[in-house]
């Protein structure tokens, strides 16, 4: 058998390319962070309906919100491999553009932990733009839940990550 | 109040805005599929590693399909709004493209029912690639999740959709 | 061994007094529908508080009411002995009184199924009670969930049930 | 935008009413307790038959207790903005009155966490009345579960707080 | 490829031998029900401590029969290619031998669907098991959990199954 | 009543022989592993049909190795009595024998925490072990899951645990 971690580097697969959660027992606990970013693309017609219920009671929104910080609690749930984690703060941010037909999310996690909290952020992310989808999906069925990824992460042995070269306007309430 | 589901077209909210699920009950069971896709870029010699993992022992994918396939039966759990349903079958499949640094996922869900089965197949897709991002993640964090669309759906009042203008060719296997 | 059911008339106690899983095979799959109220005491402060939150963004209801949805869904896996359901519809309302310091909320849940939603209609009232009591407790710790009822219930061999000499003013919004 | 924290003192809106975990992350991990209580209003002939079937096996009282216990681990699923947390003990107690129709609920909940455990508490006793509701229904309709209310805590910054004014007889056992 | 379903005979696997769920769309529902039995072997003096506790409250047997009942109903959440179901009865059993150490344990489940209950029946009987080693764990380390398999089903194309040349006393309460 | 702890030994019941969740407030926090395994018997025939499929994808136990690792997080939410925990890591390995038609199943849990890992780690056995049972019955439904036992334990007060006279050969890969 040849597929050694040295090998593949992929930190998932053992010796002998099986799945196994990464023994992370004797990591400190420290503090970390991650901030995840995504893109939902639909019709501008959509966007403004969106908009038309969200300044009145916002609902679209609070729901995935929930949805968003309800499934980072549960990544660990989701995602075989991942470590489950307590939480420590979880932030669901939305950004509504009528003209591009974009609305852009965002989702900040924190903990204090022997891993990182990035699959948390990205399950947020995508969990939040899932609802949105599930919510409008009568009135416009062609939306692309589109560009989801890691913006940044702090923590850990690894250190401070930030995205490079990718700068999308920070969302700012709805 | 004016925001009466006429004015929004959101099935969703109601007379006042606020979210409910839609009451369904009167509505007939019926054979219903749901296809969806999504890619997932990475670093064409991420795709390499995984595809050197897959073609000893596949685990990448297989974690992946398994945690999309668990994913599509608890999406009423995840997405709020969503209704209990009982699935009748799940496949998830992935194409990789090292060339590029693309993988390709499809996810195909089938329920007899009152509602379709869109969100779950959704679902498969999105947790599906998050799984991928995680077992990756120690090599590449710049993987973006992209382009998660339903491809067609059929049954149901609303009858059978196929996505206009997009023709991604189709996974086989991994 | 004489605690049979005739004798103790508890559905769910076996002839030993067992706990077990009512058996419904046989039953005949109706249209079932229950409403529950709840009343959550509180400073009437408190109330204004959320109203002020309320209305410019709904917040302490929206969430409430999304956990109360949510919760309906997963009764089955929180009661012991409840059946499975696949729910065809939940509302959660709230009518919130300054004056008296109450929020009276409601949750109506329908199914086609072979047993009745009365417990999927009270878990979404408890839940979304509890909700509202998470989000106020940093100003108000003495809050009160009180008065937690079956209303009415519909559809299955036992017929109808309207609960006597009670007329709590019905909810309406927020 | 003018409802800020400061305005609306609740500590899940930020600054523009929107929903969100409050970040926990700084604070310390503290040895927390909190006791909740709660009533169950039934016929005076149910809580007899109830406590029939407890004195020979006990078994309406032990699926409530488990119920309790099993819920109370997964407060942080069902109330969005909770936290996860560890629980390190929780008990749950039921003391019957059949001359008052009453049964009384106590739940005491601990930890070593960031968060006070008072949710906690009060979704065990909540579950563990469903629970009791759920295995009498059968037999009466017209219970009522009433005054749930926190009893105590300790622990974390805000100290220990005492229920005033209320001093329900303590349950004991069955 | 030349793994197909024709020569491994495997139905979870498709034709390049990866994971899927079954198709059972098209297959009709019927009455089905499956019953699984288990072992638990401990010291003699193991199963006297049970009875002790058992017959004055029945706790051990309770909490193990409410874990096995409420396992039941989660069995499509734990087997990632099993079909969800609505389970429509759930009965969960022991036998005690404190001569040989020995508990027997026995669960009969019951739905009306497309695909059977043995793996519910068998995931009953397991969780139960599970339960009952934790609560005896801190006096016997040396239990095991032996024999779990399927004693009978019925309904379904496959029609009746009867396990040959096996006979174990049926359980009868505690 | 007399059916003190002291009597009974029986850690999870109180001194009314009811179900409690042992207080592990006061306890520290110390590295812990445990090590289970678990064989399953079956048609030799049958294990060689796994192995066919091993070769080429690694199928059947990939997805049983994945089940056991989801299902020992979700342990806590299994056993009634189980404390909530931050596993650390997981590893489950399989190795086949065709010759006496036995599958032997492995699984190693780590964590740092106030409670060992004992049941985490059998949970994973039996979860991986039912997964295989789901996989083949269409094939063998006379398979038997049998002698699931903890082999050692490290870590907490009661100290380094090694089951006696029991070796099994090692699990090896697939």
């Amino acid at each position: 058998m040849t597929h050694s971690k040295e090998k593949t580097g992929l930190s998932h697969l053992d010796d002998q390319g099986q799945a196994k959660m990464v023994d992370v027992t004797a990591k400190d606990e420290t503090t970390r962070e991650a901030v995840a970013c995504g893109i939902i693309r639909m019709q501008p017609e959509t966007v403004r309906l969106i908009q038309v219920g969200g300044l009145s009671k916002g609902d679209v929104f609070s729901v995935a919100r929930v949805a968003g910080i309800m499934a980072a609690k549960k990544t660990w749930g989701l995602i075989p491999l991942c470590h489950p984690l307590m939480l420590t703060g979880i932030d669901v941010s939305f950004n509504s553009n009528p003209e591009s037909g974009e609305i852009a999310l965002e989702a900040r996690v924190k903990t204090v932990g022997k891993t990182g909290v990035e699959m948390e952020a990205l399950t947020a992310v995508s969990v939040a733009a899932l609802t949105i989808y599930d919510m409008c999906k009568a009135v416009d069925r062609e939306m692309v839940i589109a560009e989801i990824f890691l913006q940044s992460k702090q923590g850990g042995r690894s250190g401070t990550f930030l995205r490079s070269g990718f700068s999308p306007s920070p969302p700012s309430g709805s």
